[in-house]
């Protein structure tokens, strides 16, 4: 009898009552969204080989994983995401097939990161992804669907800002950085420390004037017309198609009708390192971080044994409800739960009452009233546990 | 690129297309019977500290768990069982609380046996949780609750089984079994050899006589009759005590209308040792175990600080789904999705037609047609993946 056992461990959490129901909405909203497209539900293992998820993949480090044995002795992982488990899932079960296919799942994905980072060990993911379309209009269905599914979630301010990892390794090549010195590059990227990633690209053996170049190229975002100006900074053949495509992308988003949402940032990389063209992010008020990932993945399913291109995106729905929270956007649906109260001689009408009520498509709890308890109990009670009346035939002329 | 690498580990497994689709079906319409009585979700993390499924607990042996370790050092385990997890939470959360508390969760368990055994080592449970109620009434809502759900999930023909473990806690009294070799009696008893049992008896010091009469009383099960006779067969009080409430409940189930799917076992036992009064079982034909679990645990919330009587049970819903193919009676929904098929110089339009049948609610996916695939390919292909049509007025007149 333990008080410390009450606790969960620090980066996962319960969630119930009205938060939790809040969170429910947004799942179904989102769903349906995901179904409208097209997209069918799959579900995977929570844990897979460790392999799954090797270095080769690019996705989380090993030492971020939460790793463990089963009684064979075979080192099995938790998923840290989705897309990994979604790529095995289209080569095993898609290997013929050529025509493109969509899927969308709903899990948990777990990260064993240090409590000093603060940050969630379990979150709850939905996304989609696209295989066997390589086509700019994949990449536009895709950043269609994260604007609509934002939408649906009720978010009324957002940003997807889209890139292309092509332009940086455009660069990366130009300058002739290893692929070890390109992964150091991203980092000082992706944590926006230009004088760092100078100082990085000088240690290297990059001259200063071409580094300063490079940096300035990739530090850049707008809207359409800055992918033409970005295009007067490069001279790269590889930088030049990302922005190509970009442009293309733009053309294909504005008969989706969502570009009031749409930015660009050359300068965009993404921690999971299977994105191969095409990248975005979606952004908010009230969470710091991007709560929508997504991209693409040409290489990811050669890993598999199968060889197609893939786009696709995830959500992480714990800072879209605190993105939802902090623009008091979050919805509950209405109480509606209808607490019948009953002295104990009504037992036998109450539950029959009960039964009908539901039957009705009523939700009923059922509950015997103390006579030690006046009725404002239950009141209270009612209004802490999303009931929305008391029903009090069967407690009437009590004592 | 491993072929190994498409396979998922033994006793894990993907589910997608048809499959998932009627897995899904079932799990809404057993949580809409859930809400209907009242119960409320509650989601608690995939993971918790060791000791939340300590020993003590009575749960899953911690041989079986999957355990591993976060930065901090702590030793965490996959959750083998819900009712700890809810059990922890009604102490954390509604410490005060002294009116009935009801919980419904939905989730995967992680169970780590050998492969040998051939079992699952993750299943989808759900299931429901009555806290603060130790009334028989509470014991018959919850049975009838569980009827419900197995017909709500389409299931014509099963039974609940009920016993109640102080029936038997009463006979080991009698007989002056010590703790430990009451729980290897169980063992026996759970296998149903009662020649082992027998044995077993005899060998800690029992009277062969009195071990014959002890395994008689506790090898019954029939109807409401049988429970008036297996009265004659005990002395002790603890065990008549355990009738009397088993009578009780079967009156309080006429109310509800659902002793059709009773029956009684007296020799109930089940591998979770916080079981303290009414168990019950839900068996059908197809799958050879229990596919629902449940009964009283009225000493577990105190090892979580908090002193209050609870009675809940669980669906696998795994279990359930291969009962439900066998008999025949899962139901996918219909196909709903229309292919929207159109050929290259129609995409604009393709693309804003897809979003006015969306807004109706349609679900669409959109394809763009080869010009070198022959229809007859998106047929089959509509036939694999649940399309209701094909939507062709995009590629008329083609070529």
């Amino acid at each position: 009898m333990s008080k410390r056992l009450v606790h969960t461990p620090e980066g996962v959490r319960d969630i119930y009552g009205a938060e939790y129901e809040k969170k429910r909405k947004v799942e179904k909203l989102l769903h349906r969204t995901f179904l409208q497209f097209g997209y069918q539900d799959i579900q995977t293992p929570s844990f897979e080989f460790f392999d799954v998820f090797g270095k080769e993949i690019g996705t989380t480090a090993s030492k971020d994983l939460y790793k463990f044995f089963d009684k064979e002795g075979n080192t099995l992982a938790l998923r840290p995401d989705f897309t990994p488990s979604m790529a095995r899932c289209a080569a095993k079960y898609f290997m013929e097939e050529t025509l493109p296919v969509r899927f969308t799942y709903h899990g948990n994905a777990f990260v064993n990161t240090s409590n000093l980072q603060g940050k969630l060990k379990e979150t709850t993911q939905m996304g989609v992804e696209l295989f066997n379309d390589d086509s700019v209009l994949a990449d536009a269905e895709m950043i269609a669907l994260a604007v609509e599914a934002c939408r649906a979630a009720g978010l009324k301010e957002f940003q997807i800002s889209v890139g292309n990892i092509e332009f940086f390794k455009g660069i990366c090549e130009e300058i002739g950085l290893s692929e070890e010195d390109e992964l150091a590059l991203r980092e000082y990227i992706s944590a926006k420390n230009y004088f760092g990633a100078e100082e990085f690209l000088i240690s290297v053996g990059v001259k200063r004037e071409q580094a300063q170049v490079a940096l300035k190229a990739a530090d850049g975002f707008g809207s359409a017309d800055f992918l033409q100006e970005a295009k007067a900074l490069v001279s790269n053949t590889r930088s030049l198609d990302a922005i190509d495509r970009l442009q293309s992308l733009y053309e294909a988003l504005e008969v989706y009708g969502v570009t009031k949402y749409i930015s660009f940032d050359l300068s965009m990389v993404i921690k999971y390192h299977y994105y191969t063209g095409v990248i975005f992010k979606g952004y908010t008020y009230g969470v710091g971080d991007a709560f929508l990932t997504g991209g693409r993945y040409d290489k990811l399913l050669s890993y598999f044994g199968k060889d197609a291109p893939a786009i696709g995106f995830m959500i992480t729905i714990d800072e879209l409800m605190i993105a939802l929270e902090s623009q008091k956007l979050a919805v509950a649906k209405d109480a509606d739960i209808v607490l019948l109260l009953y002295k104990k001689d009504c037992c036998k009408q109450a539950i029959q009452t009960a039964a009908a009520m539901r039957a009705q498509g009523q939700k009923v709890e059922l509950m015997l009233k103390s006579e030690e308890l006046p009725l404002s109990v239950y009141e209270t009670f009612a209004k802490n546990n999303q009931i929305k009346e008391i029903d009090t035939r069967y407690i009437e002329n009590e004592g």
